[in-house]
Parts: structure tokens; C-alpha cells; sequence
């Protein structure tokens, strides 16, 4: 039998995601699983995404234009003017969902073997497209006593060297819920200037910053016109993560048109997805209104909840609806397997993603896991209760200090 | 400003999609253009897909699973059983059309500046494929004279080297035609088992193969359960290119597994594309006869009627829905320029794709063009027409001796 690639076989599985057959496991066996693991929010897709589709009436789902369709790439650079980016439809290249907008920037900017500066803990699905794109993620570590707020721009310079590409930052920040300031993202602004780099920043969770701070977004950021790459996607805006629909933006037309060549070779982004954000970009401050506050109340139930469990601390997350919690146990990971292997409370239990995934430095966050903050309140405040009682077992079974 | 990559920089633009300005242009003039050089059907997508889209009733378009849903993947194991290709769903990947399962394929078996064979002229979005995984494409010619059948093996064999990896077939092949006939694919069983290589196949026009032909997929060879990788999509068989629904299939466990897992780091593929594609599994033979007899109608007359033109050459293509044809021109790029640029012929004129782009040998195909017969009978009744008169003053400007 051929061998198959080193970057097939030594591509890591998603620690969101390889828990996953234990949980299964646990729900044959007749358990209830709560999945605080992974981002997918109950939240409802606006009627007017599925309305347009259900209006949708040619005879024949032809291809797009590989760039997206002309009139959804005009619609969108309205509504970041909305949002206060100002931006012609021609930088924008529609994507087959967020991810597809990182490969094509990796590719269009990248070599492999170049480097990119990314604060961990990070989006673990970077791991992968870095494998896929040949480009290695070199991690500058943010710490949960600051919550995660930027490393100082010291610790990035000591990382720069000649292979060193890009920064990017996940703004506002999945995993730990983290809204970086206008003041942290002049000085990557400075960094990015002064060595040459590109800066890339995944936005997807703007519309989710609280507490009345402001999202405030590299596009806006004075000289890095060539500089600044934006990742976005409609899935979280409008909870409606299936359709697969992201984009590609930047000033800078090398870029798109590089990227373009790479979507011209997958033909065109999905028809059905653009035909629903298209028509989400109707939805008004109404929907975001009630989405925004239903994302608040479980913010402050949740992270309320679990400092109140001994021995577990989480900082505030500013934005996104994710927080890292770091645990009384020495590892997350096996915690979190107990859970679903072991543990049940009144036949129910929770999953969570344990977050050494999401560090790129072996050993960071051991002790750490990442909860997503995206079911309904009832199902929250159940999933803590469950939580304290699976804590306060495994804390005296395997005799943790606390 | 930082610099783009190499491969953003390098990477080829499609060629069946860089003389679109110059049409764009032309219709801004006022000039209808026949587009014979993309494989966009006019063919109708069935009912059922857009009927399930329309009664698909969620709140939330949530992610589905990596690998695809389900009772997708277990009604496309029905179809392949419907067309003797006995395999699990277990094998099926569904991907984000045909073109993830062949970057996911990649990934899997192939490390950066691993080869693999491939017989030219072939579908040029390949090349983009290879320059994302950085794998290197080692043409193997075949010819318009034997109507581009399989070259002789022992040409591959020259081609063999250390870094061989994999060959591939598209079969019936776009963009000549040609239906590999079981004999050949058994010579490229002998060959790939000799030398440990994966096989893979692009077989998505397995439903149009033409004057009794029948089509034999890889996935039937014996001994090559662990070689033999198919790439598919719904795309063609079913009129539906702008859902971007494909699969990846192999009996081979490590190759899914690891696709997998790039299959997890872009989450999920096409919510509404999957529903669309599983409701077209339903269409019954009538669907396919119809769709059938409305491409063979087209080819008989199409290749017929370019063969009458002075000068010009097509090999009938017995399968898929293109053909490639020689012309009384040194280039046909230059020629497919002009169409476009200066000539018209009662305010119309067509777009053909240069075959030069499909080949990967300098100067290789230069006089040929693909077609590709997808238009109705009376376009391409006045096509033809206006490519004779076409060739009729060229021939006559550029002094080209017939």
C-alpha cells in the first residue's frame, strides 16, 4: 500500500471535535450530554435567509462568478459601511465560509516554510490550514490572569525573523472571548509597519462585544491599506453556520486577485449560502438587538456561575460567547473524558473542549478548557450545577489541592 | 508593502476564464456572445432538489457533520450500488464539490514536490490543485490523431521517478471526450500496483457515455482497494454546478480518515447544497434519459458540424460533454482573442477555450480549442455558423495555409 503524506498522516484531529466519540459513547449508554464544546449557537437563522431561498426560482443552479455574486458583494460592502468600514465591493471575494478565506489569504501571501505570529491560546482550525498551506504558526503567548489581552508587542519582536510573514489575531477572540483595544491594535499596526508584515484578523464575532466596548477593526487602521487582510463570515452574525458563506477583504488588489485565481480553480462559492446572506443583510437593529441581549444574559449567568464553583476561575469575556475557564485538575483533557466516560448527574453530564488544543506551546493550558456559551439559559444553568457536582467527585478522587 | 507569495504570484489564471474581459467587453458592445468554453449546462437541475431546499424546514442552518450528513452519505452509497460500485458510506467524504475532494486527496497521499502523472490535455483547475498542495503535475501526451486515447504505458513508465506518487484519470475526461475503456484501466492497475501508486480518478461524467460505451469506474479494478481514489460530484450528473456538492471516496480508511480531518478544520460542507443533493437521488432514469439524449443530440450535431468547416479536425468525443478541435490557425488563443475583439458576424460571435492552458507541455495543443457542447441545439447550430465565417475571414487575414 502507498504511504500516505506526512501532512496527512501528522494533520491534528480538532480537540473540539475528538471528544466527540465519547460523547456519543455516553448518549448510547443513555446520557444526557450538554455541549458547551463546540460553536454551534441555537440561536435562529433571520426568516428572511430562508425565505429567499424558498423564493429562489430559476430552473437551473448554475455556478456563480468565482468573486461571489455581484450583487451580495455590493449589499456586503454596505453593510460594513454600516458597521463603519469603508470598502468597494471589488475587495471583496466571497468564500465557501471563513476558512476558505484564510487558505486563500495563506496562499495568495504565504510561502511555505513562512511564519505567522499568532497570540495562543487560538482558533484551533489555524493548526490545520498552517498544515495545509505549508506555513508554520509560531505562538506569542496571552495569559489568562490579564484575560488574555495582547501580549506586549516585546514578546512579538522577539519571535520576527526572516521567515516571519504575518500576524494575525482573532478579534473578537475565539477562544477566550477577548475584544482587543484600539490602542493593543496600533501597536500591531506599528509591529506590522515597521517589519513588513501582513496583519490579518479574523472578525467574525464584531457584532459580540459587551459592556459598551466598541469592535474597532484593522480595515480601519491608518497605512496598512496594503498591509491589513480581513477574515469574515456570515455564519455567527446571523446564526446560520451551514450555508458556508465567508469572505476574503483587503485594499491591497494583489491580494484579491492572487485569491481569486485560487477560487477561479474551486469555481465558485456556494449558490444557495450566497442567496441567504444576501438576504440577511436585510435583517435590521431588531435581530441583532435580540440576539445581542440573549448573548449577554448567558455571558453574565454563565461566567457568573462557574467563578462560583471552588477552585475555577474565568475571566470576563469582552467579546465573542466563548471564556476559558481554568480548572482545579491537572489535566483538562482527562477531566473532560471522565466527564463523559464516567461521570453522570442524574443521568445527565457536559462536554467541554479542554484547551491545551488551543495552545501551540506543549503543556500551555493543561489545566485549562474552552465553554461555548451558546445554549439556552435553562440548559446553562444546568450544565454549571452539573459541572460544580463532576468537580467536586473528581477533585476528591484524585486528591487535587486546592 | 510586504510581497505576495510565490504561488499567489505564480499561480495561472484559469484559461477557459482569462479571455472573459474581452466577451465582457463585447457584450458591452452590443455583440451576443455563445459561450461554448465553460461546462455550464443549460440543462434543467431536477425539481426534487429545489423542492426539498424549499420544504426544508429548521430554525438554525447549522453546521452539519465533516464528513457530511448521514442519510446523504448512505443514500449516495445507493446510487454508486445503482451503478455497480459497491462501496460503504464509510468510504464517502462528502465535500464542498468535486474540487475539495481533490485538494483533500492531495493532502492526504501527496508531500510538497511529490509528482504525480497525468495525461494531457487535462482539466486545467488541476494545476490550480497542484499549486495549493505544491505537488508537481508530470504531463504524459496524448493526441487528437488516436482521438486522445490512453498513451502507451510504456510512456508513463519513462515518467516514472522517486517522486511518483499518484497517477490521474478524468474519465470520461474533460476536456477531450475520451472513455477510457476497461482495458486501459486495467493497464493502469498493472502499472500502479508495479510501482506502489494511488490511482486516482475524476469520474464525474460517469452518466454521459455515448454510442454504447459503457463507463468502468477505478473503484472496480480488483487489487486496488488500497490505491484506487475517485473523485466526485453532483454537479454535471445533475444539473446542479452552483450547489458545490462533490464526494471523495475510497475503500482505503487512512486516506478518509486523514481527509477527515481536513474536513473538520473547514467544519462542514454546503448545508443546502446537501438537502439538494440528496433529494436528486430520487430522480429516476426518465430524468437521466432525457438529459441523455439532449447531450447526444448535441454532440452528434455539434461535432458533426465543426467537422464540415474547412480546415477543422474533432475526434468524436465519446463521453462527458466536450471536445477538443483542431483549427486552421497557429494559435488558437490568438484566434479565441480575436472572436471576441474583432469579429462578429451579424452583431454575434462565440467564446472558445484555448486548448494551450489544458496542456502542460510548452507549445502543445497551441492550434487546438475545447468546446463544450452544453448550449441548446439552435445555439449551436448559429455557433457553428459563425466559427465557419469566422475561420473563413482569419484564415484568409492571417494568409494560413489549409
Amino acid at each position: 500500500m502507498p504511504e500516505l503524506s506526512l501532512r496527512g498522516s501528522e494533520m491534528p484531529a480538532s480537540p473540539i471535535r475528538k471528544l466527540v466519540p465519547y460523547a456519543e459513547e455516553a448518549k448510547r449508554r443513555g446520557i444526557k450530554v450538554y455541549h458547551l464544546n463546540i460553536g454551534q449557537p441555537d440561536i435562529k437563522t433571520p426568516e428572511a435567509a430562508f425565505d429567499a431561498i424558498k423564493n429562489f426560482d430559476v430552473k437551473t443552479a448554475e455556478y456563480t462568478h468565482s468573486a461571489g455574486i455581484e450583487s451580495y458583494r455590493k449589499g456586503l460592502a454596505g453593510y460594513y459601511k454600516s458597521v463603519g468600514i469603508d470598502i468597494s465591493f471589488e475587495d471583496i471575494l466571497i468564500t465557501t465560509g471563513g476558512s476558505e478565506a484564510i487558505i486563500f489569504a495563506f496562499m495568495a501571501t504565504l510561502n511555505p516554510g513562512d511564519e505567522v505570529i499568532i497570540p495562543e491560546p487560538f482558533y484551533t482550525n489555524y493548526n490545520g490550514f498552517a498544515v495545509q498551506a505549508g506555513v508554520k504558526i509560531i505562538p506569542v503567548t496571552s495569559y489568562i490572569e490579564t484575560g488574555f489581552a495582547l501580549p506586549p508587542i516585546d514578546e512579538f519582536e522577539k519571535l520576527i525573523g526572516p521567515k516571519t510573514k504575518a500576524v494575525l489575531v482573532c478579534n473578537p477572540n475565539n477562544p477566550t472571548g477577548y475584544l482587543y483595544s484600539e490602542e493593543e491594535l496600533r501597536q500591531l499596526r506599528d509591529l506590522v509597519l515597521k517589519h513588513n508584515l501582513f496583519l490579518f484578523a479574523d472578525e467574525v464575532y464584531r457584532e459580540f462585544c459587551y459592556d459598551g466596548n466598541k469592535h474597532y477593526s484593522v480595515l480601519n487602521l491608518k497605512g496598512l491599506e496594503n498591509h491589513a487582510v480581513l477574515f469574515d463570515s456570515v455564519s455567527k452574525r446571523y446564526s446560520e453556520c451551514g450555508i458556508r458563506i465567508g469572505a476574503l477583504i483587503s485594499r491591497n488588489k494583489k491580494i484579491i486577485d492572487a485569491a481569486l485565481k485560487y477560487g477561479q480553480a474551486r469555481l465558485s462559492p456556494p449558490l444557495f449560502g450566497q442567496i441567504a446572506a444576501e438576504a440577511s443583510l436585510s435583517v435590521g437593529a431588531d435581530y441583532f438587538k435580540e440576539v445581542y441581549d440573549e448573548y449577554l444574559e448567558r455571558r453574565n449567568y454563565m461566567i457568573t456561575a462557574v467563578n462560583k464553583i471552588e477552585g475555577v476561575y474565568a475571566p470576563m469575556p469582552k467579546g465573542a460567547f466563548y471564556g476559558i475557564l481554568s480548572l482545579p485538575v491537572e489535566s483538562a483533557e482527562d477531566f473532560c473524558v471522565w466527564l463523559l466516560k464516567e461521570f453522570n448527574y442524574e443521568g445527565e453530564t457536559v462536554m467541554l473542549a479542554p484547551a491545551e488544543g488551543f495552545y501551540s506551546t506543549p503543556g500551555a493550558g493543561k489545566n485549562q478548557a474552552r465553554i461555548a456559551y451558546v445554549l439556552k439559559i435553562e440548559d446553562l444553568k444546568r450544565s454549571a450545577k452539573i459541572l460544580e457536582e463532576a468537580l467536586k467527585v473528581y477533585v476528591k478522587k484524585t486528591g487535587t489541592q486546592l
